[in-house]
């Protein structure tokens, strides 16, 4: 039987699949009795490391699916961009007086050894999620030389060279292409791609600019169930649903229900606040509940939060999280609700 | 006659009225050539420096309204929470071990002092505007120590010391209530709250935890023509609309003429996205029209922009903007509009 994470894509689950964004990773102790013994760069870069990461949330929390363990700056690093991880600071990029130089990417074999590690390891039951940054969030990365609080880089670059700026997303759109291309014939089963900075730009500069980018990625993506994450997600709603994804995925500004999201074509993910994972068990607990209502008129619909795990968070109420929301009656609802429409 | 930034919060003012948000400050070379002979501390301090550099931008660029140069940890410094600004990394906030140490503000009649001598200076036609951190925007920068990426801190102590979270919202609402009647009594026309991260959190938190306390700031002023600035205004929306304030400022979320914000009863600013300062004559020039036609249904508006002017941003295109703005046949295109609807 497929996996139910595959056949929300097509709204034939019985029970709502749910996974966490940043669900690999520094909350959980495995993963920090792993980065006692190796830096994070080879745990990003040997297969064998990679796929333990992968895989461990699926064994400790439940989920549906598992998520390439990969840095969002994987990418980049392989065309040519300078970047080293710093264990305060977070990576630091070396600008590059010329952009121009960087090429088309090189020696990701190990991003492929992890995939076919971690399809290995992982049951039939739970797809593996392939991961790459949108161009447009994977740019602010390089000429912001890291994280920023204004983007006024960013603003700049984009505004006073229009050509250098669309000649860097068309560079990153090409190998973002090739790149999960890769892990496609790797043995993803879907993919995921994160555009964590869209939110920073207005509708019509990200409809212009960002968007026909995001559209070829996940036209040369054709067929593979396909996930498009942004954050800020409100404001380009009526872009988003351009984007050629299958199923989009909000953040805390879309309210589930609201009468526009209701108008989508695709299949929707998300959205409880990452903030409530601090909250008692009893708010926890309604949260979810009332994410989980506000999107039963969604035929294909994926469990997930607005944003990331945090690295303080308790792995118990994760748990909590999965086992509510598989023994949520989705099922049971879709037909209560065509009852109620007849 | 009232300045046209006083009318405009009746609906009376012939032409539309602009300033911008952080027009006093890095991007002048007058603010420049005095930051090169006097700490950043002295210039928030020294009445004679901060009434200079809040007037400044009025004669440079010919905005309608001058506002307070004050830092948004000017008031929790006061209150007992240790912070230094370092050149580097901006402000750095020694968190206390018991934030329950904290007091009633204590010395800053400085602020006054600028404030009465700020009025002194400035024409009768440039109201002066006064300045205040709204308390979620405050509490943030005192429980991460800075600006953050994720506002974990501040989540987590929302949820898991809920009573301390009301406790310590409560001590800055009080406060910041009692900072703004010395600025009013000192002599400031208007007032402008900034809520710069409010939209870190989503609608139902905001409307529980964070708004009666904005509503009680704003309700406490009554009779002063007030703003509330909210970064991540769209989500926000059905409660903004709560506030208490007479005039709501947007951020690049919000489109200026979409239905939801025409139901609105109180007056609106904005919000020319700020990345646009960086793009050539034409597109910027194009920009602020746009911005204009799309405000032109609403009697009460102020020019201004999405997010605050930038250090590298260029004075000339300010100016041209403010020339642009005030050129703009408001009144009779209001004319024009009522015959349409007549």
């Amino acid at each position: 039987m497929e996996a139910a994470f595959l056949q929300a894509f097509k709204g034939e689950n019985k029970t709502v699949p749910v996974w966490f964004m940043r669900q690999a990773g520094r909350y959980l102790p495995e993963y920090q009795a792993l980065k006692k013994k190796h830096a994070l760069q080879e745990m990003f870069c040997q297969p064998e490391l990679a796929a333990e990461v992968t895989c461990q949330p699926v064994d400790i929390l439940g989920v549906d699916a598992a998520i390439l363990f990969a840095d969002i700056l994987t990418l980049p690093s392989a065309m040519g961009f300078e970047i080293h991880f710093d264990s305060r600071k977070g990576p630091v990029i070396q600008l590059m007086n010329n952009w121009r130089q960087a090429h088309d990417f090189e020696g990701l074999d190990y991003v492929a050894g992890t995939i076919r590690l971690a399809r290995q390891r992982l049951p039939a039951s739970v797809p593996l999620i392939g991961f790459a940054g949108a161009p447009f969030t994977v740019l602010t990365y390089l000429i912001e030389g890291g994280s920023s609080l204004t983007y006024a880089r960013t603003f700049r670059f984009l505004q006073e060279q229009p050509e250098a700026f669309d000649g860097l997303m068309r560079l990153l759109t090409k190998n973002t292409v090739a790149y999960l291309r890769l892990q496609r014939q790797a043995g993803i089963q879907a993919v995921q791609i994160f555009d964590s900075w869209a939110g920073i730009l207005p509708a019509v500069i990200f409809a212009r600019r960002v968007l026909p980018f995001v559209r070829e990625i996940f036209d040369a993506l054709e067929g593979l169930p396909s996930i498009y994450f942004c954050r800020g997600s409100a404001h380009l709603w009526p872009y988003l649903i351009q984007s050629g994804a299958d199923v989009l995925s909000v953040d805390h500004t879309v309210a589930l229900d609201a009468p526009w999201i209701r108008g989508m074509r695709q299949g929707l993910q998300g959205n409880l606040f990452n903030g409530l994972l601090y909250a008692d068990h009893a708010t926890l607990s309604a949260a979810v509940h009332q994410t989980l209502e506000a999107a039963r008129w969604q035929p294909r619909y994926i469990f997930n939060l607005s944003h990331g795990v945090m690295p303080d968070m308790d792995v118990e109420k994760l748990k909590a999280v999965v086992r509510q929301v598989h023994a949520y009656p989705w099922k049971e609802k879709k037909r209560e609700d065509l009852a109620l429409h007849k």
